[in-house]
Order: C-alpha cells, then structure tokens, then sequence
C-alpha cells in the first residue's frame, strides 16, 4: 500500500529531527500538538510570510539537503528584514517523494538546526507529506517589529533616493556557473559565486535598523530591475538608476567585459539584499549606520514623478542613454 | 526557458484571482506587498496550523478544483476548531504543473472565496511557484483564542469522558467508493459518502464553545483510533471505547454487516470531527451544548491510568472484548 522502506515514519521523523528544533519556544508545545501559539511582544505585531523552493526549479535536485534548508528558510527571512522584522518562529511543510532517504532528513534538519542558532527563530509547526513530484519546501516565516512601522513597498516619495545593500547579480553568475554557461573566471571566484547563489545571506541584522529611516523596501529576489519596479508599481513613481552605481563584487566586475552580463546582474535575482528608498536628509545617517553595521549600503538612483503615469524603472548606462533588457527578472512561471 | 502557455503570469494570477480574496483584511495590504501583518484582539493569541493536501495522495488529480481548495483549508480549520481557536486569515502556497490551466485556477478561487465568507476569513499572503511534479496546495491557517486558552492533547486526566462530534467513518467509506471498491449500499448513500470525504465540514462554530469544557481535544484526521492515541501519548493516560457507542451515518451503519468495515470506520480518518475529554461533571453541560449547538456530540468511552505505563487505545466490541485491528489509522508514509 505505501512502499517507503528508505524512511522511518512520520511521527518518528518529527521526533527524532523536527521537535528538537522547537525546544525554547514554548508555543511550539514541542511539536506535540495540531497548533502552535505565537504573540508578539509589547508595541510589537506580527508579520508572516511564506515561499516555497522547488527541486528542479529553485535548487538543483542533487544538492546539499543541509544548504536547500537553509535557503528555504533564508529567502523567507530575507523578506522579514527588508519589512524591518525580527525573525521569531517558522512553520515548515516538506513534500518528500520516495529518493528522499533518512541520511537527506537528517542533514536538512541540520541546517535547518545552523540557522536557527544564527538568526536566533525556532520551528513551531509543520506538515511532512508523500510526494509522487519532487521534493519541495514551503516555509512560512513569522516575525515582529514595532506596530504599524513595517517598511511597505508603497511609501516611496519623489526625490527620494535608492539604496541597496551588499553586491548585485552575484547569484545569478553563481546560477550559470552551476550550469556550466560561466567562462573565463578563476576558481575562486567561481566558488564565490556559486556559494552566493546557494546560499543566500539574508540582511536579518540591518532590516530592523531601517525602520524611520527608509521610506520603502523590498527584497531583491526576482531581479534588482523587476523589485524596483514593484515599489515603483505601488508607490506610484519612477526610478532612475545608473548602471555604473550598482554594487558588483570583484567577480562580477570582472566578467562586465561581456555585454550581457550586465543583464544578467540586474534582473537574475537571487540576490537577497535589501533595496531601499530614503529620502536625501537620510543619506548622512544612511552612510554611518552602512559603517556601524558593516553591511555595504550603496546609493543607486533616485525616485521620480511619472511624466507620463507609468511606473517604471529606468537604468542609465555609461554614456547617460537607457539600457534594454529583454526581460526585467524572474517570474515564476 | 519557461514554457507554461497556459497560465498568464504570476502577478496577472494574483491580481485577478487572489488579491481579491483578500479584501476586507488591512493587513493583507492587498497582496501587494512581501508580508502581512497579523495581530492578535484584546485578550487573545493567535494560533497557526498548516497542513499540505497532495494531488494524488490526498485528493483525486481529476477532483473539482473548488471542492480541491476548500478541502485544503478546512483541514487546516478543522485543527484550529479543535483547539478552540476562531479561524482569522491564511496563506496559501501552490505548486503548480504544466497541466493546471487559467480555468482550474478561477474554479480554485471560487471555491476559497465560497468558504472564506462561509467561515469569516482572508486570504493574506502565499506564493505560486511552478512545478515538475503534482498539485500541491499548503494552507497556513490563523486563528485566535483567549490567551492561554488552547484545548491541548495533553490536558486529559483519569476518569474523563471521551466525546465525539458528528459521525464516524464516513469518508473513509466515501473514498473506498470513489475508488469503487464498495458495494451493497444505494446510489444516494454512495453520494453522501463520497460527499463527506470530498467536503470536510470542520467544526469551526463549535469548537471554541468546548473551551472550558473539554480538557483536550484533537480533530479526527488521521483515524478515531489514531488520534485518541495522539491524546493518550501527551495525556500519559489509556482511553477504552465501546464500539457500540461510536455514531455511524445511516450508510456506514447499514454496511456494518460486513465484518472489515468496522476497522475502516474507526481508523480510516478524514472525518475532521472534535474528539475530547471532558470531566464527567460537565456531561450535562455538553448534553446542552449539543442541543443548543444543534451538533451531534457522542459519548463513546473513558480515559484511565495506564497500569503497565502504556498509553493506548482499547476498542471493546460487542461481547466486551478488545479488538484488534491491523493498523490504527494513517500515517503519511
């Protein structure tokens, strides 16, 4: 009837791998119950979110169970912090098709296990069902900030300016590189990449910290081009970029000799940085908590009041005319 | 690259199908932004519950997709019933092959804007990704209880009643009919089968009305047998119920004569009914509490202290000997 030798069952797995990952959230009732209990704190409220990573599509089938954990919790951590949240709790749903053996279980419970540790959340529920597809993760990360300051897509202002953190387009070299389409770089900086593809660093430190200071942000997972265009989209405005302006690390910079790689950098996604707006009284506090954070923070463009109505995103290339991207960044389907 | 002629896009799915869902919900922010925000009322907490319906496994590929979407979430609201808790909002993530087409979606829609106004609550949050495998669908349901108010597995104590909702068994029998593997019954006790395991009616008025009442409940999913021995786990306690007592349909009750359906019946889950304890003290209570709430509540057995420190299940048959079935109900593996 249901021919699974490889796993143990299912209350046995949440035993011996998932209630350990509850243990000092209370609410979780050590995975014991049908639901888990979460408040926020005092002037606190609660925000959520959730994603879901595919095997195939979002990770490569063959990768390490402990890295797919990982990612599959940090793409959702990422959207707390861009919102200004604290991480605190995640619910887990694992969709396991019968290659999944105990050894895979036990090593993405692992990671799962690093990141709690680092980012300081704890698992509080989940569900693991029988697949005939692939395997996939839908986490749904909750967090908390202060009421009614979470840092919206929509409150950008004309004259603002735009900020993002980190270095852009590293994952999306790191995604050819894995397929095998990256040439002319040294291994070092192809492991980088390839490490900033597979194992993104959400900014969970930095997000709260831009709360009164950014007037929008979203993180950049569809493509730094396509996440600007969302806050465009909701905050009614246009932005204007300068390519020359975007971040890029020492291994992306060197591949820019090939004209489309710049494509690649701005609409591949993955990247998992915080893009921001603020306004330009800003800049100055922008720039120290940048040094007091140890988190890079560059000043890209600046918001504009649509001449014509429309919402979009406009990037200035080297002699000042607009660049052309066939497509803007990822969309799943 | 991403061939999928028969679904508009991500954002085109959500603004046509989804972010109307959540209407009504501020903190939804229309779909339009990268978290939600969920508080708590006065006085209470929230729960979260999340559970993944399969396609293939927990649902026939070819089921209406309306009746499809309402199953996957009220199994998640029949858990929040369970312990108390006033459905609020969900999230919804959907995995999606190449064979779902723009009308399946719309119908998917249809079916949870049918059972957001039957049961009061939004959409406000999710993600549509792609998949090489099945339909998947995962809920995330939101609730809220007076604070420290959850109806727990573990609250059971020596000499409690054990009650039961509604009927018994019911869906398991109407699966064995959709896979045609039953026989002897009318046409229109096929249907009412087939019905009730097709369109769980979770408990959602009645359940927090048990609070104060019930000193732990759990909803039948996996099995009666199966899940008062999720109750007797956490509780340490043994549960003996009395077969007699357990409530049948008309239809289960006439296919009794076969000696195998009995088995089916108690461990065959999917029922999405409340199974508690209640001290004996408060039986006149649920006696009223069954009448003013027009919901069939059973008395079926009684907890007691292990004397060999197992907890387990006993089901008595008819001349008061244990039964003994070949499996206490589901397990997703």
């Amino acid at each position: 009837m249901k021919p699974r030798p490889r796993l143990p069952g299912e209350f046995a797995l949440i035993e011996r791998y998932f209630a350990p990952l509850s243990m000092g959230f209370s609410g979780a009732y050590g995975l014991l119950d049908d639901v888990a209990v979460i408040n926020p704190g005092p002037g606190c409220e609660l925000v959520v979110k959730t994603d879901v990573i595919v095997g195939g599509v979002d990770f490569p089938i063959s990768a390490a169970a402990d890295l797919v954990a990982r990612k599959a919790l940090r793409v959702n951590l990422s959207d707390l912090a861009a919102k200004g949240a604290v991480p605190r709790a995640y619910l887990l749903d694992l969709l396991l098709p019968d290659s999944i053996d105990e050894k895979w279980i036990a090593a993405f419970a692992d990671g799962l296990r690093k990141d709690q540790a680092e980012y300081g959340l704890h698992l509080i529920g989940g569900d693991i069902s029988a697949t005939p597809g692939l395997v996939a993760i839908a986490v749904v990360a909750l967090g908390e900030l202060p009421i009614g300051k979470t840092i919206r897509r929509g409150g950008a202002r004309t004259g603002d300016l735009i900020f993002v953190t980190g270095t852009i387009g590293d994952a999306a070299l790191g995604l050819a590189a894995v397929r095998g389409t990256l040439a002319g770089i040294s291994r070092e900086e192809t492991d980088f990449l390839v490490d900033r593809y597979t194992l993104p660093r959400p900014r969970v430190p930095l997000g709260p910290k831009l709360i009164g200071l950014a007037t929008a942000a979203i993180d950049v997972s569809d493509g730094l081009v396509a996440d600007l265009r969302h806050i465009c989209e909701v905050s009614k405005l246009t932005a204007v970029i300068e390519a020359s302006c975007i971040p890029l690390s020492g291994a992306a910079a060197a591949l820019l000799t090939d004209p489309g790689i710049l494509e690649t950098l701005l609409t591949g996604g993955d990247d998992y940085e915080i893009l921001f707006t603020a306004p330009p009284m800003a800049a100055d506090t922008i720039a120290e908590l940048s040094r007091s954070a140890a988190t890079p923070i560059s000043h890209i463009g600046q918001m504009h009041t649509p001449l014509d109505g429309q919402a979009k995103v406009t990037v200035l290339g080297k002699n000042g005319s607009p660049l052309v991207f066939a497509s803007e960044g990822w969309s799943h389907f």
